[in-house]
């Protein structure tokens, strides 16, 4: 990473992140060899050596190295984009957040089958080369894990030095290319009273999950491309499903299957897990529509503001019922508000860099944002989340984020202060 | 196989239990092991074998390569988009063109210095960290570099067997970000009297080029990320000038120094370079605005149709004077025409994929698209554009590009059918 961002306390991160200090001095000197060859392949002055002739493939700059962060406990199954380092909205497609259930299937592409049937007229199988020759559409939409910001409240300890990339970095945004679901489902011929498909994933996991077919219908996609590019195999390679707006478990993988019925098929990922647990011992099923959010991304751990004076706070904001409609920034813990400013285009179930600037006068502050959508949906408190779903839900967790900033410019996740 | 899947339960609980970094290091080079298996090639069946885990950053599928074309000319000063594999209208940035005239600098961002000087109240030395405390803006557009297309048209040998790529891959779209360079400007003071910026790049060559005020006032950006992240060094890292819609080769890259003047510098690169010959020996210069251009890029050489039938023709269309307002595309060589669907949402000085169905009979068939913008400017056919700008000009190459299909499905350049 280079200097050119306040200081991180990078050595303190490290060793919390870890736990291990044996760890820190390992991994200090992985950063340092990095630095060290940023700075054997920069020259005193560039404009008196020529320079490094083309390329096929490009290649990052020696001290810009974005990294998806992965559990320390190995094995994981997820990993997290680095929400803390990247500007705009879209997410560079090696560092979209990862989450499979068993590992990354590797599919050859030639031998890649997608079955539609059950309750149909005329059941396919479409190969790769036969969905790409279906009329096409992409589009630029969020992806959010449901299971995102399931660290961001903890009853017993509350975290303090923990990044957004930790807490809500399985969420990405990509333009998505793919052949409509309804085109698909109008070539095979739904029949009557099909109410449902299941989605089967090509992975180990088998991982399926119920879709109402209206959602099937309307804008999903089976999705082939990212960013311009195939899909990433972690992605889905070569083909998933895509439910814009809906929770990242539903779109389903490696898709090999697509089974139309007339009822949800109560599947593993949509009854023991992926339902959200409410007071009472009873769980929420079914809860696919990501509710609108917002994080903010700068300042927050593990930087601290050299100084007083003009600073963006900068942050995204998304909605799964639709368009973020505004987003409010506080500075004092919730008493005041302001309107951030949205970044151009704000488009539907994409993820919107919303900015304001803050004039910080060198005293604690504690900043929040809070997303409000076009359906008039109002990003919740922490203590309206809890109050709707008691503590345990650990699913579809878009309560505000707090971020406290210490008097002597260090930042840290400040939810314990409001609470 | 059986015997190379992880026993996952297990290991988990002895992570857990022991919690120890000498485990963790343990497990994670047995799991190193699992992933080079699983990455040597694809399953017979991918369902039964435990898949790739999670990784810091990701890489394509095997099967996925997409390569910049370089010029077999060495050294080579360029590198092309592969249009005709890309989806959408973002382009990767390790596939974004180049082009540079030293080669790529090797900058160290924490020596990086942008000078603003001349006819300015405050000569001011920014720093990176200095550019990126202002308040910034992120905006989808494309880049062109004003010699795209110079080989779309040979008087003595008409090309056939080229691809969108070779032909015009000298066309990328990102989502850039940056602080307006009306922001730094108004930060030294302009003084009265001052018509042109002078941006000078810190590569071998210091490339300059001379930019009126206006530009420089109007939507000019200082960029330092791209797709999210930062600024690839073959694109300027750490920080370049971006001019929306203009040739690039005044977005000057790895921007160092920026002189405000009362005239242009007159330098090389817009006197004997970046001039447009035009008939009888004159030429044009500061031929700054991209015009409004499509280019066709399925199905184009190298691919050939394999049956009749439904196709889908794809491109991308764009105009550095505003907005796409239109696409019309063509399959009879340009005796008759039909709207193209244009990709939502159409952005001003982006790239715009555009899609026409078309039932291909068999027989022979010639394709066009033709671009109109918002000022209602017309892309030019071959004929129009020669007779305006003579047989010499190889810049600003914007006139419609031909695709011939043969009755057996294969594709090449066809411009030479229409002469």
């Amino acid at each position: 990473m280079s200097d050119d961002r306040p200081p991180m306390r990078r050595r303190d991160w490290l060793a919390a992140t870890l736990g291990a200090a044996a760890f820190t001095g390992l991994l200090r000197t992985r950063f340092d060899a990095v630095n060290l060859l940023a700075q054997q392949s920069t020259s005193p002055d560039p404009t008196r050596v020529m320079g490094k002739l083309v390329s096929e493939v490009g290649s990052r700059a020696p001290g810009e190295q974005p990294r998806r962060s992965v559990s320390n406990l190995a094995p994981s199954s997820s990993s997290r984009t680095p929400l803390g380092d990247l500007h705009g909205i879209i997410t560079p497609a090696d560092l979209h957040f990862e989450r499979h259930h068993a590992g990354v299937p590797a599919i050859d592409p030639s031998r890649y089958e997608l079955l539609i049937h059950g309750m149909v007229e005329r059941p396919t199988i479409f190969r790769l080369a036969d969905l790409k020759r279906f009329p096409s559409v992409s589009r630029i939409y969020f992806l959010e894990c449901s299971g995102n910001g399931g660290a961001a409240f903890n009853p017993t300890q509350m975290p303090t030095e923990i990044t957004p990339q930790t807490m809500d970095g399985l969420l990405s945004t990509s333009e998505w290319t793919g052949v409509p679901l309804a085109t698909l489902l109008r070539e095979v011929g739904v029949r009557p009273g099909a109410r449902w498909i299941v989605a089967e994933g090509g992975d180990a996991a088998l991982l399926n999950r119920s879709v109402p077919i209206e959602k099937a219908l309307d804008d999903a996609l089976i999705a082939y491309g990212q960013n311009g590019e195939a899909l990433r195999p972690e992605q889905g390679y070569p083909a998933r499903l895509f439910l814009p707006g809906w929770e990242g478990n539903t779109n389903v993988k490696w898709i090999r299957r697509i089974e139309v019925t007339d009822q949800p098929v109560m599947s593993r990922e949509e009854t023991s897990n992926y339902t959200d647990p409410l007071r009472g011992g009873i769980a929420r099923q079914f809860s696919f529509v990501m509710d609108a959010k917002s994080v903010i991304t700068f300042p927050t751990f593990p930087y601290a503001l050299p100084e007083r004076g003009w600073w963006e706070v900068q942050g995204l904001a998304w909605s799964g019922r639709g368009t973020v409609a505004r987003v409010d920034v506080s500075t004092d813990g919730g008493r005041s508000w302001h309107p951030a400013q949205l970044q151009q285009p704000v488009l539907p179930l994409a993820t919107v860099r919303f900015r304001f600037p803050w004039n910080w006068d060198g005293r604690e502050a504690i900043l929040l944002s809070r997303c409000v959508d076009d359906t008039g949906y109002v990003q919740p408190t922490a203590q309206e989340f809890i109050a709707a779903r008691g503590e345990r839900t650990r699913y579809h967790s878009n309560f505000m984020r707090a971020w406290k900033v210490a008097a002597d410019g260090s930042v840290t996740y400040g939810l314990g202060e409001l609470l």
